[in-house]
């Protein structure tokens, strides 16, 4: 992790100076992590820029970062989920799905989809999910459900939602002896993750990981490039596109949990 | 792990028939572990067997399982330090004097030894300890010291104690992007361990392992032969030996801290 240029939600500023680049008004405007690319034309970093193929369209290849780069980094360079293995996935939003692609492409034979919104479970069939488990439909921990499923647990557990009880589920559900559970969603400030110890004495793996272990300016030009090559269909991920003049419509269809993967074009 | 045989302190009784192999006056005495070793003769499944070398001194191998194997197999199977690298240890009994020991053998740097007991220090030296921290001696958390200590955290730590507590500091001293922390004290069975996820979303890896994952019966043969080919020298661990007669001295021995590395010696 570069801990210069670290995504820093707070900072707001330009690391030279501490300043902003704009203003309205005379009241200065700050930047959203590091890169501020609601608008025309923007100053970033140089450490903030990565050089895609000047071919790839950039009205698709805009969602690999960050939703789709996080879940499928960390499927594919986290949890590395062996041929044929079992797998759960917390959360079928655009991270979760893209987990979900990543254990598909991985060559695994079961990939359980968790999600409390029972409208995304078809459309998640497309990213590999060959099983559905709603939390709501059980009166027992989903843990245990899955445990139940899987003969003891599954061999790997990726979770994309940033609810600490779901991170706590998708640790208690991996197989002991040798699961690796997969930590993906950003956490409520005030969250504690709490299990009890046993669980990790029993050989068990919890992994962290931010960007899917994705160093962006180096390894974003190379998940393009499989976009290019076909080797990963962006086109499945976008939901809806909106002209930037509704981009409170995007806002809503997240909220609703009907869209995360909403493009907003900037050239309206 | 062995789903059969694995640890169960609370079955004592043999598999193929759950009776015990021992009684006194008519009552059954139950079997320990699986092994009942404080006995000159018993029964054990076949599975709890190890073949070692015919010429290995037993007064002295003995002492490889569990301590020495637990705390080296943590280290040089589980966190693997790379060489050059810094590693805690927390808890300098056998376990983590073993586990320093796996450190050392690995080519760590720096090995800091954690400990309650400022006795414990200077002993552990042996064992390749360089640096010593005792939470006593700091008014905040012993993390905050080792993060201090070393630019942001260790690489690699390793928790001995089985306090919940020192799990947490084990986990929160090492190195966001790449840390490994690796849990090998048995918890009490209301432990809970908690901590703060952005912990783990910044890349850390926590691990937990049971018998250094070494597998007892076709692993301890090898460690045995590590000790034949003075690979491992195994009697800088031995501090006591007492008569079977006098076996409640070697429990005073450890529970003040003085000789977690007592040989009972069965023949007298």
């Amino acid at each position: 992790m570069c801990d210069l240029l670290r995504i820093n939600t707070d900072r707001g500023v330009m690391l030279s100076d501490g300043k902003s680049r704009f203003s309205i008004k005379g009241q200065p405007i700050y930047h959203f992590l590091g890169t501020s690319t609601f608008s025309e034309y923007t100053v970033v970093h140089v450490g903030c820029v990565a050089k895609i193929n000047p071919l790839a369209p950039l009205d698709k290849v805009c969602v690999i970062s960050c939703g789709i780069s996080t879940g499928l980094g960390a499927m594919v360079n986290v949890a590395k989920p062996p041929k044929g293995s079992t797998v759960a996935v917390f959360g079928l939003g655009a991270v979760g799905l893209s987990a979900a692609e990543g254990a598909r492409i991985a060559g695994a034979s079961r990939i359980i989809g968790v999600d409390l919104n029972p409208n995304r479970f078809q459309e998640a069939k497309k990213f590999g999910v060959t099983e559905f488990v709603n939390p709501k439909d059980h009166n027992k921990p989903v843990q245990e459900v899955i445990a139940e499923m899987t003969n003891g647990g599954v061999d790997r557990s990726v979770e994309c939602t940033g609810n600490v009880d779901a991170m706590i589920s998708a640790f208690e559900c991996v197989h002991d002896g040798w699961g690796v559970a997969v930590l993906v969603g950003v956490p409520h400030k005030d969250a504690v993750f709490k299990t009890h110890p046993i669980n990790l004495l029993n050989e068990r793996t919890l992994k962290g990981t931010f960007f899917g272990n994705y160093k962006p300016r180096s390894d974003i030009p190379s998940v393009v490039e499989k976009y290019m090559n076909k080797e990963l269909e962006v086109e499945k991920f976008i939901t809806h596109q909106v002209p930037f003049s509704e981009i409170n419509k995007a806002f809503d269809y997240m909220l609703k949990g009907e869209g995360l993967r909403c493009i907003i074009r900037m050239e309206e």
